[in-house]
Formats: C-alpha cells, sequence, structure tokens
C-alpha cells in the first residue's frame, strides 16, 4: 500500500518534456488520420497535474497484474515482468529519473509507454479489460485514502498546540466576546479548548469519509463491468478496500468522494480561519493580547516597526481557496451524465490544491500558536470595560430575591446604564445609593460579589468556563 | 421528541403583524433609551424565517423547564406552570392562532412573550441561565435531525421508483456512454441501479451527520456555561441526544453541523442534477428514448407541439440553488471571531432553503420516473451506430490469438475507421476481405460473434452489465 | 414605463390560492390528456415568485398591443380593449384584489387569463406572435434598470452620510491600519471618504451593466424570431430601450444581463462588509473608538449590559448570500444548450434575493453611519502604541542625511525595537543616547519631529491624508 | 508600457532556489530577532506565483524612479541608474538568468535585491516613500490591462471562426431546440451568431472594466499617502492611466478591479460552456448532427471506436473552474478591514488562473469550430420529428380565420396529438379528414403549406432565422 509523501512542501517535481510530438495521437493512432491539434493538446494536458498520483497508480497496476494472473488472464512470467518493470518506475519517479513526456498525455499513459519500453510487449498486456475509467478512479480513491492521513496527523499536531496552550492558562482569565463586544468572563484555555472540539469533528468527518469510500472500482472498466473470469471482491482487498463496488456504471462514473473529501477540508479551513482571525485580533494594536514570536510574523517594506501576523491572515485566506475549490468540483459533477465525461478530468487539481492550502494552513497555525505569548495582564485588564459581570448581578437578582429573570434583566440594564453615565469601570463601583434608586433590594453585598473572578468561578456547569471544569476537560483530552 | 413535518409543502404560514411597535426596544429596554431605527428593525427581523423553528423551541424549552425543576430553579408548580403554556402556543401556532409580533424579533422571543402573557410572570422565569445562544443551536439541531430523516424518506421513495423501473428493464439492451458518444452495450436496468447506489452513499453520508451531532448545546449559557446547578447530561438526554457538548463556547458558536448537512444536501443534488439530465436527453427529439408521462411534462405557451421536461430541467437548476447556499452558509461563517455574532442568523435561511428544494427535487424525481415510458426499440436501434461492439473485437484479438492488448487495440481502431468508410453500421457488416486486409487472421465467425447481445452477456464479472449479474443486485437490493 | 416601487420592505404579497384546479394543464390543454401531478406542479409553480414582475409584464404587453396595431395585426378597438384591460388588472394588483391562481403556473399566465376574463376572446390574441421566452426577458430587463435605480439611490444616500461624517472629522486623527496593526496615521474622515470612491465605482458598474442591456428582446418569439410584421425597433423604443436585440435566439436564452448584475451587487455587497468590519471593530469593547446609536444597536436576552452592532454584523453576513446567489445563477446557466430550458426560471429568485438584501444592508449602512459617534480622544489615545510614526524617522534619515531607504529601514527598525525594551509609547521617549548608539547621527530635534500630528501633515500629495487634501477632497465631492 | 505576452503557454518558468536561507529576516532584519519559522514561510511564499508579475514591475518601477527624478529625490545619475538596472533584470528574467530566491519572499523584493547588486546602494534608494503596498496595486492594474488585450483577441478569433462557419451555413435548416424539444426551424448559421452576440458583450464587459481602472495607485505608499513632493497625475500618466487614485487608503486596499476582472471572465465562461454543449450534444451519437475534426477530438485507452470531443467537454468544465476563482476572490475580501492585510496575496492565483484558463478554453474552442463539419442532411432530418412546424398551423388558424391565438394554440395542440396518434412524421402527412374532425376549417392547402422551409422563411422579423435576415446580418458583422 502506497505511503504517501504527498506533503505541500515535499513535492518532487522533475521537469516534463514533450519527448515524442509525431506520438501525439497516442494510443488511438489506429482510429484517427492526424495528431493532436495543438490548442485541443493543451487543454488536455493533466500531466503536470496527474503525475502526483504515481504511486498510487502503480500500486493499482501491481494489484491488477497479479488479479490478471490469479485469473489466468496473464501467465506468471508476463505478471512477474510487468511488477519489477512497474517498482523500476517507481524508483525513477522517486528519483527524478523518469522520462515524463506530454505527448503521453496523462500519468497513465506515461507508466505504460515506459513499461512497455522497459518490458518489451509485456508491457501491452497490463491494460487488458482495464480502462483509464477505473483506473484513475481506483488511484484517487487511494490518494485519498493516504492524503487523509496526512491531514490527520497535522490536525493532531495543532489540537497538541492547543492543549499546550490551554495547560498553562487555565485561570488565566479575559473577556469572551459576543459580537465582538465583552460578554463574560472565560479564560484563555477554555477557549482554546472549544478550537480543539471543532478539530476533533473535522477528523471524524474525514475519517467517516475515508470509511464511506473503502470500495474499489477496479475491474469496472470503461463502463459496463468487465469481460474477464476476474475476482473484484479479492483484488479490492488486495488493493487494501473492503470489497467492490457493486455497480460498474457508477464506479466509474461516481466523484462523491472528492467533493466530500473536499467538502470537509473546506468546513476544516472555515475552523482554522476562525481561530486566524482570532489570532489577528488578539495580536491587533488595540486588543494587545498577545504577541506574535517574531518567527512567525513578518516586517513591512516601507514601515519599520511592523510586525505582522502574516500567517494567520494567509490561514483566514485559504478559507476562500477551499471554497472556491468545492465550488469548482460541484460544477464539474453538475448534470454530467453517466458514465464519464472529460469534464471530470478537473478534480484533480481541485483535490490536490485543497489538500497543499490545508496542510500550509495547519501548520502555519500550529506554529503560529506554538509561538503564541498571551499576556496575563492585558487578558485580565481589559475585563474592566464592558462590564462582563452584568449577568452575575441579574442572576443575584434571581437568586436572592427570587426575581423572574426578565425582570432582573430589566433592572440590571437600568443599573448597567446608570454605570456608564457615572464612567465607572466596574458595577461594584456605582455607589449604592445610585443603584438602589433603580432597586432598593440590592445591596453593597451584592455589589461587593460582581468581580470577574467570582463570575468565572460561578459558572461551573458542565463545559463551563470554571478554571476546575476546564483542568478536568484537558485532563480527558490528554489521557485520550 | 417534535415529530417534524417540515415538507416544503405543508408550511402553514400564518401572517405576521407587527403589534406594538412600541415595544421594538423589547426585551433589552432596560439598558437603552431608544426604541430600534427602522432600517436596522428590518435587517434583524428573523421571525419570518425562524418561526419555522417553533416546535423545537417548545421542545427545547418544555425539556429546560423540567430541568430547572429537577435542578431546583424552579418549583414544581412553575414548571408545570410553564409546560403547559407552550403546549397551549404549540397549538395555537399549529391552528394559526398564534399572534405573531415582528416587534418581538424572532420565534423564540414571540414564544416567551406569549408565554408570560398566558401563564404571568412565571414566564419570565423560563429563560433563567439560558441564552438564546445555546437556545438556537440546540434549536437548530433538533431541526436538522427532524429534517434529515424526512430527506432520507423521500430518497428511499426515488430509489423505489428506480428499483421499480429496473425490475422491468434487467434486458433492455441501450449504448451506455461516455462523452456521450456510444461506448459499451449496457442495459436500462443497470443505468437505473448506478443511481440507487449513489443515493445510498448519499443517505449514510446524511446519517453520519446526525449521528456525529447528538450532542446538545444546551446548558452552554451566552458562551461562557451555566451557573445554575444543573444536569447537562440529563437534560440532552431528554432532548434525545447522546450528551452535552464538552465546551460552552463551542457549543454556542459550532455551525459545522449546518455546514455540513447543507453541503451533503448539495452532493445529493448533485446526483438528481446527473439524473435529470440523463432524463432530459433520453426524452430529447434526437435521442427519443424515453417518452414522459403527459402528468410530469409541460407545454409551452407558443408552440402547441411541446411536451417538455420541465420537472427535471427544475431539478438540475436546483443543484446551483444548493450551491448557492453552501457558499453562503461558508462565507458566512468564515472567520467569525468566537464566540456568537449575529452573521450567524442566516444560517437558518440557508438550511431551510436547501431542504426544501432536495425536497421538491425528490419528489419531482420519483414522480418523473415513474411516469417515465422507456422505449425498448429505440433503445435497441441506438447500438446501430457508434460501432459500440469495438472493445468485443479487440478482446477477440486478445484472447484468440494471444494479441498484446496495445495491438489489439489498434488492430480495431483500423477495422472501425474501415467500417465508417463503408458506411457499415455494425462491423460485423465489414466484408471479411476488407477486414482481413488490416488483420489476416480475423475469422468470419469472430465478425458474426459481433453482436451488441453477446457484448452485454460477456461482461459478467461482479458489478458488470450482464443481465444475470444485475438480476442478482436487484434481488439484493429488494431483500434489504 | 414602470415606476418600479420593488423596494424589499414594500411589496404587497397578497395570498396566492389555487382557484381552479381542473385547469392546471392550462394552456397547452390541447396537446395533453392529463392534468399535471403534484410534485411536478409544485417544482414548477413560479407564481410566488415572479409576480413581483407585474408592472413590467403589463408595460411590456400594452406595447406589445399598440405594435400589433401599429403593425394591423390587431385593429385599434382590439388593441385598446386589451390596453384597457390590462391597466385595470395593473390596478387590481396594486390594490390587493388581483385573484391570483396558483394553477395558472406563472405572473404571465395568471394576467393574460385574467385578461380575457375582463374583456373577452380579444384577450386571447395578445400573445399573437409572442412567447413567454422573450416575454420574460423583457420583463427581467425592465426590471432590472428600475432595480438598479433604486440601488443607485441607496447608494447615494450612504455616501452622503460617509461625506456628512467625513466633513466633521476631518482632523480627527487615528491610527491607519494594515494587517490590523497601527500603521501610520490617517483621519477619520480620510478612512470614510476610501468607501465614497469604492462605491463611487460600484454605481458605475451598474449603470454600465444597464446601459449595455439597453436592447430589447422582445418580438423573438420562442427562439426563431417572429412572422408578423412588426418593427421591432419601433417597439424597443416605446419600451425606453435604444433597439432591438439583434439576433432571436441570443434574445431569448441571454441571461448575462442578470448575471452581470448580479455580480455588480456582489461587488457592492463586499464594499459593504469591509465598512461593517470596520465598524464592528471600532465599536468593539477593546477598540472602543465609536459608540453605536441605541436605535441601530441590539441587546440580548441573557446578558443585560449589551449593545450589540447586529445591523453590521448581518450587513456583513448579508455579503455571503449575494455571493450565493451569484454561484447560483452562474451554474443555473453553465452548459444550457440553446434556446431555452427550464432551468432559467431560478434566475428570478436569484436576482430578487439579491436586491432586496442589498437595500437592507445599504439602508441599515446608513442608519449605523448616521448613527455613529466616533470619539475624537480614543482615536488619538490609540496612537500611543504601534509606533505608526516610524516610517517618519526613516524618512528623517533618508531626507537629512541622504541615507539610502533600505538603510533607513534597518536603522529604524533597530530604534523601534529598543523602544519596545524600553516600554517607550512613543519614539520620542527614547533617549537620544540610546538612539545614537543605533545610528549616531540622530539627533535629538529628529526625535522631538515624530509626532503623530506632524507625520499626518507631512503626508499632502495628491489623494493623501494630510487633512488639507481630504478637506479639498470633500469640497470637491460636495460640489459634484 | 509592457507588451505582455501572458499567454499560458508562453510562460518561461525557470527554477527558484532559495539562494540565501540566512537572509530570510530579509528586509525587516533591524526589528526582527530571528529568520521566519519554515511553515510561516512556506505560507508567505509567493514568489512562485506573483513573478509572473515582472514586466509590470519593472515598468512601473521604472516610472517611480523617474518621477523621483523629476520631484528631485533623486538625482539623474541615481535614476538612470536604476533605470539601467532594472533594464537588465528584465533581460535576465526573459532569457531565464535570473537568479529567482525564495528566502526574498516575492517579485518585488527578488528585483530590488538585484538591482542593488547590480548597481550598488542606489538601488536602495528606489523604494523610497514606495510601500510594497501601492507597488503590487499598480503592477496588477497593469497586468489586468494586458491581459484583457489577450483575451479579447482571442474572443475575436472565436468570432471570426463562428462567422466563418455562418457564412457557409445560411440556409442549413436544422431544429431549433427549447428544453431540447425540437421546436422550431432555425438553421446553422442563425445558431452560430447567437454566440458571435454574447461574446460582443463579452468583450465590452472587459472593455468596461479596463476604462473603470485606468487610475494610478501609485504614490498612495502604505496606505496614507506619499509625503514626497511628487506629482501623481503626472506618473499616472507615464504609466498609460488616466490620472491618479483620489484616496490613498482606497488605492492600496481596492481589489474591486480584479472581481469585475474575475467575474467577466466568469460570464465569458459561461457562454463558452454552453457552447460547448452544444457542441457535445450535436456530436454525440444519437444527435450526429456533426463530426469534429480528428485533430481536435481523441480516443480512449481502451474502447477503440471512440471519436470524444474531450476540447469541448474540457472548455464546458473550465466554467466550474472560473467561478471557483471568483467566489475564491470574493470570500478574501469579504469583511477585510482597510487597508491592507496579507490575506489579498491570494488575489494574485485566483486572477492568474482565470486568465490561463479562458485563455485554454477560447484556443480549443476555436479550433474545434474550425475542424467541425456539420451534416447537411443529418440537420435536415432532424426535422422530421417533433413537429416543429405546429406554430406554423397555429399562425395560419389566426392570420386566415382570424381566430383568437389560444383557441389556435389548443386546435393545432390537438391536431399534433392525432398526428402522433396516426405515427405521422409532419403534420401535412395527417389525412385531411382528420385535421377536419378537430377543426373543420382546416384546408389541404394549410396542410400543405406546413413545411419547415415555408416555417423558415416566414420567420423574417428584425433578428430572425429567415435566411435573409441572417445574411444581412453576416454582412454587417463583417464590415464591422
Amino acid at each position: 500500500m502506497p505511503n504517501d509523501k504527498n506533503n505541500a512542501r515535499n513535492k518532487k517535481q522533475p521537469d516534463i518534456k514533450t519527448q515524442n510530438t509525431k506520438k501525439t495521437k497516442g494510443m488511438w493512432s489506429g482510429r484517427f488520420d492526424t495528431s493532436t491539434e495543438e490548442a485541443t493538446r493543451a487543454i488536455n494536458l493533466s500531466l503536470t497535474i496527474d503525475r502526483r498520483l504515481y504511486q498510487e497508480d502503480i500500486f493499482g497496476s501491481i494489484a491488477y497484474a497479479e488479479e490478471l494472473k490469479n485469473s489466468q488472464v496473464l501467465n506468471a512470467k508476463q505478471a512477474k515482468s510487468i511488477t519489477e518493470g512497474l517498482q523500476q518506475i517507481q524508483d525513477e519517479i522517486q528519483n527524478g529519473q523518469f522520462p515524463f513526456d506530454e505527448s503521453l498525455e496523462d500519468i497513465h499513459m506515461n507508466i505504460e509507454a515506459r513499461l512497455t519500453s522497459i518490458i518489451g510487449q509485456d508491457g501491452e498486456r497490463l491494460h487488458t479489460g482495464r480502462s483509464r475509467n477505473d483506473q484513475v478512479a481506483t488511484d484517487m480513491r487511494l490518494w485519498m485514502r493516504a492524503a487523509t492521513k496526512n491531514v490527520e496527523k497535522e490536525i493532531t499536531n495543532l489540537q497538541s498546540s492547543l492543549l499546550l496552550k490551554a495547560e498553562n492558562t487555565i485561570d488565566w482569565i479575559m473577556p469572551g466576546f459576543t459580537h465582538l463586544q465583552s460578554a463574560q468572563p472565560i479564560t484563555f484555555a477554555h477557549h482554546c479548548l472549544a478550537y480543539h472540539e471543532m478539530l476533533q469533528r473535522d477528523r471524524e468527518r474525514l475519517l467517516d469519509a475515508v470509511k464511506r469510500n473503502e470500495q474499489s472500482p477496479l475491474g469496472a472498466g470503461a463502463l459496463a463491468g468487465s469481460a474477464l473470469p476476474i475476482d473484484r471482491n479479492r483484488l479490492a482487498k488486495k488493493l487494501g478496500f473492503i470489497k467492490a463496488m457493486e455497480n460498474s456504471i457508477d464506479a466509474v462514473s461516481a466523484r462523491d468522494f472528492i467533493i466530500e473529501f473536499i467538502a470537509n477540508l473546506a468546513i476544516l479551513a472555515t475552523h482554522l480561519s476562525r481561530l486566524a482571525e482570532d489570532i489577528i485580533l488578539w495580536a491587533s494594536t488595540p486588543f494587545n493580547f498577545v504577541k506574535l514570536s517574531h518567527e512567525t510574523s513578518t516586517g513591512s517594506s516601507l514601515m519599520p516597526q511592523k510586525q505582522n501576523p502574516d500567517g494567520a491572515e494567509l490561514v483566514r485566506a485559504k478559507a476562500a481557496k477551499l471554497y472556491g475549490n468545492l465550488i469548482t468540483i460541484l460544477c464539474v459533477m453538475k448534470a454530467l451524465p453517466l458514465a464519464y465525461a472529460k469534464d471530470m478530468q478537473e478534480d484533480k487539481a481541485a483535490m490536490f490544491d485543497s489538500f497543499d492550502q490545508i496542510i500550509l494552513a495547519l501548520n502555519a497555525l500550529s506554529a503560529t500558536i506554538n509561538g503564541l505569548k498571551p499576556n496575563r495582564k492585558k487578558l485580565r485588564d481589559a475585563l474592566n470595560s464592558g462590564f462582563p459581570e452584568a449577568t452575575d448581578l441579574a442572576d443575584w437578582l434571581v437568586q436572592k430575591l427570587n426575581m423572574p429573570f426578565r425582570q432582573a434583566h430589566e433592572i440590571t440594564g437600568k443599573i448597567v446604564k446608570q454605570a456608564e453615565v457615572c464612567k465607572c469601570s466596574a458595577l461594584k463601583e456605582l455607589p449604592l445609593a445610585q443603584a438602589q434608586k433603580i432597586s432598593p433590594l440590592i445591596t453593597q453585598k451584592a455589589l461587593d460579589s460582581l468581580t470577574v473572578e467570582q463570575s468565572l468561578a460561578r459558572r461551573n456547569a458542565l463545559g463551563a468556563s470554571a478554571p476546575v471544569r476546564v483542568a478536568e476537560q484537558i485532563k480527558r483530552l490528554k489521557n485520550n
């Protein structure tokens, strides 16, 4: 099974040359009078993109050759020769020595042609009963499975970064915002763990998609299925799938597994963009809640003082690319009649780019979080405006005076208004007399109790922001 | 648990009036000097859309009142009064007698205000410790669960229609197309079953999403969690969820469950658009493969002869709406800082519209399939062009002559070209002498064997189009 | 010419009933055996959406009847009768007395059927030589022209609000941000005027689109053109267009005018979303640059202290809806073969919704700006962090010492770093000795000159932020 | 002014190496302690994409150096040295000899660093008073202007191909379709000219966008404008713009010119996708209206008989990529606060890719049209089903019998139904007696007149499909 290394930064991309323009007619030269016109060739060319599937293509071809042997379509010698030839090709590609040839259109024909040039005419037997339609559908399912593993690993890294940051900030109190207005006190740790939860669902979504697609298209041929005595389920298991797909037309025309993969990455990117936004806000001059490390910031060509959160901004922007790719793949597939149309060639660019961008974004965000230094004092000071303790006064009215909540809300609203008039920075600074003008039952003790620390500690139901709850949550996550 | 009937065509929509414009300040009148300006009110108004959540809102509020009682925040009398009041409100809404009031902004405040007007100030206690943030997140999870059931049911109906059509056409031979060119013989049944498979994955994807979101936000409050002694897991189970969400900030700010729902419907819509396209093509004047029933076609205002597949065309177009809604919800959520922003109000229109459109599309497509009459003769006649039996000649060369496939492909290509020159409508019409000029080893028997019926029967691997395989597949699906 | 009042809040929407279900076969009853099946009818129903075109439809039909008279297809009496009948129908609709009938599918057939019921069989002559295909294309061009006028008016209102705010804040100094980091001093006025410029381009874009589409489809028939002796250019001018479209197939199948309209609104919405974001940031608790009026803010159901910028947040979210609609209309039209397909019915919902949302957003934003109170002191105080005067030190090094800019940038960067270490809030607070350790040529006078006020005044090239330039710009805009 | 050659197939892409990883701190080394972390560097790297702007960047820098000289910021010697150095760099890049260095992040810093290495420290004076913010905004406006010229040229080529095809098929009669049902007779030429019209509007839209953006951002600096005595209007004219942008913040933050460009290309792509769809249908086995040339078709790896319209299919799919790019750029810009954020770096990939894809599509479609052979007999034969002459019978009833159109429509519908029952392939084959059962006034002469040729000739209003009208239209277009 291919041990995929499709990391965006590990791609080897040897140059592609047009080795033999006379051969552009390629594999359909029997039928056609002429070679392909230049603009038609240019728009058809997929090798620059699909060569990234080479590992999966070779892995699939070796399994197919073995199945042809097992079902006695090939003899043992032929199969062995094919397998060895393919292994040599894999080495050549990995070593940057493979003679890529644009005139052969795609990675599949490049490999097949090279195979024949290495092992002779047995190479021309590999494609017996197979079509590029089932071949590429197989390659992409294999690629998607391996890519998911990579994404999962980077999600785990980001979760670890968040968890580490949370461990160190369990009681670092800060304003929780709604509408970017100070709402109620939370902690930096609690905020970090919210993203940990989102990422956990993102991971499960990706794994569900892999599970749903552990079925092999191979042996479906062009669309009508195979006329050879092959055992498609045996072949499927050889490829690490659970079983063969049950309808040959569906097998070659389905691309929902790609859409689902890209959609899942788009949802993940949405979560990353929210975390990026929070970081950009926290690092902004007016917030000043955190400092980014110099390693994960950049400067300005003109303004010497700047330290910009470019990494986070680009993560935010990458979501837009993921959305674009999602729209592309949906629109490519919309209203395509069965079974296969060349439009579907555009699936690969969307899939690869979404993967590359998400890996870049996950890595950059992990690095940013690792280098992030929250400023405990600034976080705490930020609670001195916006009256985030107001809910607690309403709660006091409800609990101590048995006042219905709506009335308590109304009275507290008036007290906030009065505190604003008096330029208090916290409700407890309001003179008792003024508070009692609004509600005579309010006591000095009630006002004194309105500290953000008490507010935080009081919110201690399951999942709430009280440090005791957050500590439990961290413990649980670390034990997972 | 609400037995949702959110069918697009069953919606009761009593008129909404602005009952009390003086009250526009609404629930925050303590804090604010003035009522809301008209344009601000207009853009904030969500009642026209979110009143559709009334069942879920009442169901959630009754469970919450019970939990407040169980945790002794309310006494038994208060809780009973609230529950009865809410049940009365549910009746009022279902009977079209509820006094909807725009000035109360949304369904939540409409119900709460009405509750207080019915039961008095105990109504003002319901919202104790709760925020609309956790309330609406709960309502929407409940709604999404019920809506999924509806979609699932309509998927099953469409699958049944397809299966029935397949049962009657197991050996109705027709050209399978790739690139809309005749490729290989398949059967009408085999084509129908390809869609059955796609729909099955669509169903599973929807169910996975429900399963992933069987967690309750209720009790998360505005964002910082509850300061009341409630048991959020007990409350979650009361609502039919498995457990409470573990981070209060995540609980109120997460909308990935909605994006996933909408994305899954978009993928489903893509499949429906492909089926619609096939139907439009089949019913087109040049194809003439099927007749639509008069019941599921429409005519023209000008051209008296027209019988148009409007239903299928609209299904095709609905995919575009689903894509639009998906982009909307993704873009709404992109880069929103935690925890809640009013932007998120736009989630509902996207979710409801996607559901309504998909129900319309599933229903219309089921009706279209039910009324569809394939023309067996036209389907068969269509095989007399495009040489869909060509692969079988290549196969013959491989199997009888042990020729490598690539060479067999080349030779067959030349024979097709020659048959075209001779204006043959099938390869077996080519004079043997001409075929032998290209490859002397070709026999008359070989040419004679090139019937589309034999071609079909030969493709009998698992999942292939041979009638024997298709019959097995139908049997299996009927027993599910 | 219809004086459109398609304001989102002025829509009269009388109830629609199914008057006569037996007639569902409608206008194609000659050809069809049966009435339309329920799900097919439901997905086809467009009356709920397209009745909004009634003014344009009647205006177009009156012009068409007159052209039929002028070309002697109708006699004068017939034409007069039709015109009077249509005028009566317009009154009925405006007064909420029109008997809308779902079974007649759309607004066009509703009006035609009502016409015949009012004036008798002359009503059946109106559609002579016309198709709904050219009719609806005409209606929508008329609607788009009127809608553009409405949008233009609201753009002007928002520009006026911005200009007024700018006039009062010409020298209200504040940090200009890049990457949300303090960059260089600007003024509140200069910032407002940036949006004025964007809106000006948005307006021109909309007007270009109207101009490009001042061509009439009417008389193109179903697709092949008219067989009547009508003068399409005369008819076009009657409708306020410049001329008739020159290809009948293009006339009925083109929807680029709608895509362009929706795309232009999406670009406008992008600008509005940026302004909304700035307002949300300015009003956030940590920035605290502005106060929103109570009239244009909203509160919280739970937290009594909250004053939320809901209007601005919803404007921000509306951009997402506009993007969704743009994707919808593009995807509807993608790969539709000529000339007309029912898919195109979905164009109207996208067009109307984009218009409604943009009007809501423009109005809400104007109200928000009108109610916005910038806090001059807070704006000025925000310049005391982030060293926005750093560029001026680099400039001093370049101008006074003839130092190459890159070296000046490097030296200034070091000085900023040193000032940070010393916890200075401005560069001029750095002891001269420390500055001279980095660059011995720096003078105390140089440091003293580094005030943000001087920095602002120095930037006085065309378009720059110096108050003198901004004042000129305001004067120019007011004289336009 | 740069004579851009941004053709997708002409791109020279010399390898990029990381020349000097120690310098990764780059131009902000004064301020920062450390070099950039690897993942942050990877996500920031834009050189692989933005080096395509090199011509515009150099052109803009030469103009800027000259303006610095004219305003006496630089002396003549310095400016000359800079200009010559930049010209040398341009040669180096064009010859593939430029030492691209990833560690310098983008094309701007690569060119500036190289300039200093060539001419010494005068190179460090070029950026005086300039920011990459105004620099890149200028580069992209220049690029967009040049790219538009390229697109315009390829639109003209496609229009010429269509016009040539139309000239040869003025009276090649074929069915015009609505809903893919035979509707009325048209000609192949008339169909081709519909696309000519669409492309003409696409061209005008692109030119409008260029015109709207003939304003120069240069001299706006980072955001606050220039403190140098430069004349921005003089500089603008030097760059070929009409004038300078009037607000410095807008100048650096506006990207509506890019969105508009991408949106216009998306609309163009929509039109191309429709033409592609028509070609795919025409070439399909059941339609068989046209043959594609072998040069512009491709074959199958498995099925030897296939001749697939891959070029047209890929053009259809490219629309999806254009939509994706449009969504990307809109989502990047949504809700970005002023003035600049790094998110905006993603604008270039979207802009370049949209351009590349549209050039590929235009070229491939021109080639496909050039190679297309319509089959006159098949086009004509296709009129023998679907009764496209039915409208003419209704017209006869209206004109000869003065029957109201709706009644004529009803009667004709019945006659069509009867003709179907009788298995007639045209209405004139219906026995007169049967027709008269439906309407006794129908004459044999009326039936005889119902030929598609007469139907075509009768539609001769302006823009209609009568050959005489189409010929006039072609003449007019050729004289343009």
